[in-house]
């Protein structure tokens, strides 16, 4: 499984689909990797990512406009509207994009629906490196029940794998780094889509480029666990996460189910943060124009979660417009260590909506992360005996406040806002400890 | 519900399906139009009806031919193919095979599938009697799981009744008297479509013309009795069928749990009789082209339990390769008798697999079904006392011997062949008797 | 199918439940019983029904104590307690209780739970008319998921028709005309339990006493339609239905599922009517002591649904407690008479919650219920057209306003308050119109 | 998660189940752990588990025997029928017959079924440490399907957690090592008991000895497999296994599905080995007294799989009437050390029923198994690339022949009997190559 090396930690950078849907320009994609590399690249913000439909001139929010021509090649393969993507014309699809983003220093990546256009079928065009037409690989009883762009692929038929290929050899030209599926990890009809999803990875493996794979949307099923990690770097456990909170709630069920298939290059995904300016032409998650509906103790509750459980980190939010306050979320390098070097999540308990996790870190370390999931504040509690320590020499920080907590015997006990955190980093712990973590919970 | 008196009694007919899957022709079924007319008018017989597709010019079988262009009139209905049918050239359509049909005294149907063709939506041509065309009023996330043609019509959308009344209104100067639609009653991918099915019976209240509405395929939901009794003549209780002693011996179950919602105009119905020449075309049913694979007792117990439980009757054998056993199986008039006249069929007992049915008729007189389900040759019997009868000076008449049986006293016992049918009309009834059943099984 | 000459129209009568739980007393029941005699039965009201765990010693409320011991004969058959019911002291069970209901010319009914007691299978007490003891005939793996009282019964086990038999030949004795047998239409575990039903129908058959069987909870399946009309009298269509809209609301859809399934001797049931004053020591349905929560309106629509449907009328409220709108709610000759003789029930329309049902009804006559499901006050219209009628020389009668309506020509058309109802009577209807319906809608 | 340590290689043992059904007798058992310890022990080899019902004096069977007496002490609790385990006399319980397995180095396991007696409920018996009584803490509504002997424990209860408790504070007392608890990871009723899964834990962890907590039946749900590491040692796969292809072919999609859910305490479990002299007074599998219908081909492939995957190996056979052949399975110290010392299994891939394995082992060394799941003798292959090794001076060894391979330069290919399987064991892997996999498939 070579391709867990493209993502031996979490996947982090921006994604267009919060603040605008199916719509985003070049313009804004433009905007966004300037501000990751000047704001963001230092902390690890690398992904620079155009969400769905980046081949529809005429998108003009998050709701798809049924039936509708795309920008397509002689070869049944979706190519970007040159009115949206202006540096796309004369047949340069996201080469020049890429470049600009390489350029920056970052990482370029993409949205893909599974499949093969409906209109490449009804217009039975070309498949490339094969005899064959659209008309005679497209899965007659395979659609998407959200989006009317594509059929599925019959991976029974000659030339299934070259369309892919061909798919991905073009993404290969272009530099494309990352490439998101759509509509394969857990299809409102069909489930999950699993022989494509290995068409899919034998594609990128031929094609000589190192690209992550993701896939959406969610929840993937936990039951093809190993067909996912043996295929793709990162899946998403929920469907479309938006700043509200009973999704936000229902997060923790979610990871604590995943939380043993999760490591070096495979990554459930909890979703885009859905944090600063977003629903900017994005009509999604039920509400239009804002800043995210997330208090700020829900801000650094979410941040902790995604960060100890080490989610994939995707901003969703306009980053330009990002305040100070946002900023900090996501540039805080101590909570960042987590994400990048913790291992071996795992929930210590949940009781009654309070609920603590820990991970372990390099170096004689672990974090704790306690959660108030309660609508009141409370005090959350976990002892050294739960969390397998003995506490002797211990130094404890706080990552979000970014300072040491002194005086702590046996237990750690917080005071806790409603969906509030706290996120500690606990060292100077013993080595007979490490080696036991170690052994037991890899 | 005026409609059910298009159909007061069970209709009976040919269907091309079994023989010729999707590809008839004009000769074929002008071809068996002259055979019914000759041989099975007197009897009852009377629809003729060309099954799927009859608009794609190379249908092969009864395997589709996935995403294959149709013929289609510049209003988004398909229109006959004029190289398998000849007389619809010059934009006349099915009128001149109804034409003929209607002149040998015989009634015309046509197969449908739910909803617009998806060149129709995909090319956005136009919808008659409205202003929006064929993309505005395509449902999305609506296709057939098992047929390429059509996309759903949306029915909140304006245009879409437009669509199904302009479909309506063409089948009404063809001259349609019958009209079998299909991915409607059953889909396998949503369940029923309500919807589209109200939609359809608006369409033909509007057109001036009674048709018969037959809705496939099945299991039609019984939870939904009400609305497939309130708008349609017939609807599928199976998917299809073949001939095939599984089916056959599960229609008894499905007969049984739809007993009770028969009545006259509204038919549950136990699909085409697979009988004679079948296969000549069509590859469904696990088998080519041959004589039907019922053994004749099989053949007798299927028409008797059709015939009592009244559902339609189409016959699906080439009608001109009838050989005389299968002739006189659907000419006997004592046994036809029983399905147009008999009425509050029911269920009097199942026990290992030993069934037997009785139904009333006219005139003091009851019809009672005896069936032997088991693999062995079985001594069935059902008392006076079952049926509700005192038995004094009754006759009784075996309806497929056509001979009377004489010595009967207090019940009726035969030794049946495995998978046979014995069928009796029991004459003579006191006139008590017939005032009970009128008043407590209708 | 005699039995369903045991209940010609829907029975009509009281049940503990709603107003005692598991707790009522004999001194209610003949509190209710008089009341019964004195006000309601003149009007059809007749059936008097001692509702669940009679012979729990200890009931509390309509929360069951699990596990708790029954008073039982020797012959594993659960017998009334005698400290709730002194008349049954001395082994004489509910006998003289019956005897009392009878001298007031009413009917008396008890229900039971489907099985044989846990206390007879544990102590492996002995059945009568067998050689087998309760452990024999006991299903291991068939419990009721509320109440602990029982096992079912094993039809396959010798000795199980047996004790069925036992069973219904000690009410017979007793003098019992109804019985309501729970957790069988709809297990919450097992889905119905189709052979104990027919196990109970044949118990009935032989012990000599027309019973009116009544089958709980719901909502009954109804692809179990001809089982449940070929062995019940009724069956629930609905879990337990309580004084609140939702569940009101919600009935229209039941009722119309339901709708082909009525008829002489076999009535859906919409469950107890939850009138007057309930909750006296029930605390199921989210509430405690307490006259109905359902507005005014609420019980006129109610009271005309269950009637144009109709359902069986069984009174929740304590008798003695009604006022004068209670009472009159249940005493309306005009609505009770399109209860008793109505016929073919049919919705005609539903359309953005505005409803409009008809039944047909003796001497050129048909009832219309015109319901505003709404939240605001609506016009509600229906068409002669519509209800199949050309309106010459008709008089319309407003059923519950007990006047006539004038000047209606083509149409009935009336304002009706949010989650009201008007019922209507139009008699004089031409011949040929009552020739059709007679043909078409039976 | 301190509990997985007491288990940080998959048990083996002896099970009695597949031999014994529910009637083993202490004789039985010494003379299976004698062996055990004469033959077995040696090999890894240690625990001697007495399956379900050794409370039931007159178990005859596999078949239980409802609702009869067992034999409990004062507390509700079940205690060893004396009859058959004559030790047990004078209340010793199991402590002399642990005595004796310790004493020949060995383990002790016992099965119990989730719950409390339902003879505790109804005689409403003491509960140990609390003030309640069993009637307070049965879950009204929790029955086992297939078994009559208990009630569930409703956690909610004051009185829950003290009863099971004082459960394995006995078992504590007898010297249990190992529980295998039923009943629980799959109810065939209400899905997974997580609630007294964690009760148990609790219970186990606080009675101050280290018992291997095992979980039945399967198939265990795969969305729960972080409540199943966390709390047992191992779950069932699979409902029952037996000695018939068709489930020992779908083991295998079992084990890919659960390959990633596998570490040091915690092992997902293909069953008891239905191997050697089984049947002997168990009815279930569809057969009697019997060797086991395996072919020889077939055991190699099951032990292949088991020991690759590191299933726990519970022997299910009459231990006393091996035969050469039979021994030699269970005695190979090769194919164990593959098991006792792999990790990080996967499968390599599956392609038309031919499915090749890999884990990895100490000192560069991989395991590799080929199997052969075709009906035909064929060729499986595996490229070294597919093993992501170079082969470089490795050396190759088939563990089950005792055999070195030569002659291999970049694939291992077989011919495979139908059904069979090739075990292999490739060291002297490059340095580079075994950090990588320590790195990545941990």
């Amino acid at each position: 499984m070579k391709h867990h090396q493209y993502a031996l930690t979490p996947p982090m950078g921006w994604n267009s689909w919060d603040c605008y849907g199916a719509t985003v320009t070049e313009e804004e994609v433009i905007g966004n990797a300037d501000y990751m590399a000047e704001h963001l690249k230092k902390f690890g913000w690398e992904y620079v990512v155009v969400d769905i439909q980046w081949s529809e001139p005429g998108a003009v929010s998050s709701a798809y406009r049924p039936f509708v021509p795309l920008d397509m090649d002689e070869y049944s393969r979706l190519v970007p509207a040159v009115n949206r993507f202006p540096s796309a014309a004369d047949g340069q699809g996201f080469k020049p994009l890429a470049d600009y983003v390489h350029g920056k220093g970052l990482k370029f990546g993409i949205h893909i629906m599974r499949g093969i256009p409906r209109q490449a079928v009804h217009q039975n065009t070309k498949i490339l490196g094969s005899n064959v037409r659209a008309r005679d690989i497209a899965k007659p009883n395979s659609i998407c029940p959200w989006n009317t762009d594509m059929y599925g692929v019959d991976h029974t038929k000659e030339g299934a794998q070259a369309y892919y290929n061909s798919l991905f050899d073009l993404y290969a030209e272009w530099g494309v780094d990352f490439v998101k599926v759509d509509d394969i990890a857990d299809s409102k009809l069909y489930g999950i889509h699993a022989e494509e999803i290995k068409m899919i990875r034998k594609a990128i493996d031929q094609c000589g480029r190192p690209m992550v794979l993701s896939l959406s949307p969610g929840p993937a099923p936990i039951d093809h666990a190993s067909l996912l990690e043996e295929n793709a770097n990162m899946w998403r456990m929920t469907d479309d996460f938006w700043d509200l909170w009973p999704p936000l709630y229902d997060m923790f069920d979610r990871c604590y189910k995943w939380s043993k298939n999760i490591g070096p290059g495979y990554w459930p995904d909890a979703d885009m943060l859905p944090l600063g300016h977003i629903g900017i032409r994005s009509v999604d998650g039920g509400a239009s124009d804002r800043y995210t509906r997330f208090t700020k103790d829900e801000q650094i509750l979410m941040m902790t979660l995604w960060s100890i459980f080490r989610s994939p980190l995707m901003f969703g939010g306009e980053l330009r417009d990002n305040d100070d306050w946002t900023l900090s979320l996501i540039t805080n390098e101590e909570v960042l260590e987590a994400h990048r070097n913790g291992f071996g999540a795992r929930q210590v308990y949940r009781e009654n909506d309070k609920v603590v996790w820990t991970s372990s870190g390099d170096k004689q370390t672990i974090y704790v992360a306690l959660f108030n999931l309660t609508d009141n504040a409370s005090k959350i509690t976990v002892t050294f005996d739960q969390l397998g320590i003995n506490g002797e020499e211990i130094e404890i920080r706080d990552l979000w406040n970014k300072e040491n907590i002194d005086d702590v015997s046996h237990e750690l006990s917080f005071d806790i806002s409603p969906h509030g955190a706290k996120f500690l980093k606990l060292t100077n712990l013993s080595e007979q400890y490490c080696q036991r973590i170690t052994r037991l919970n890899l």
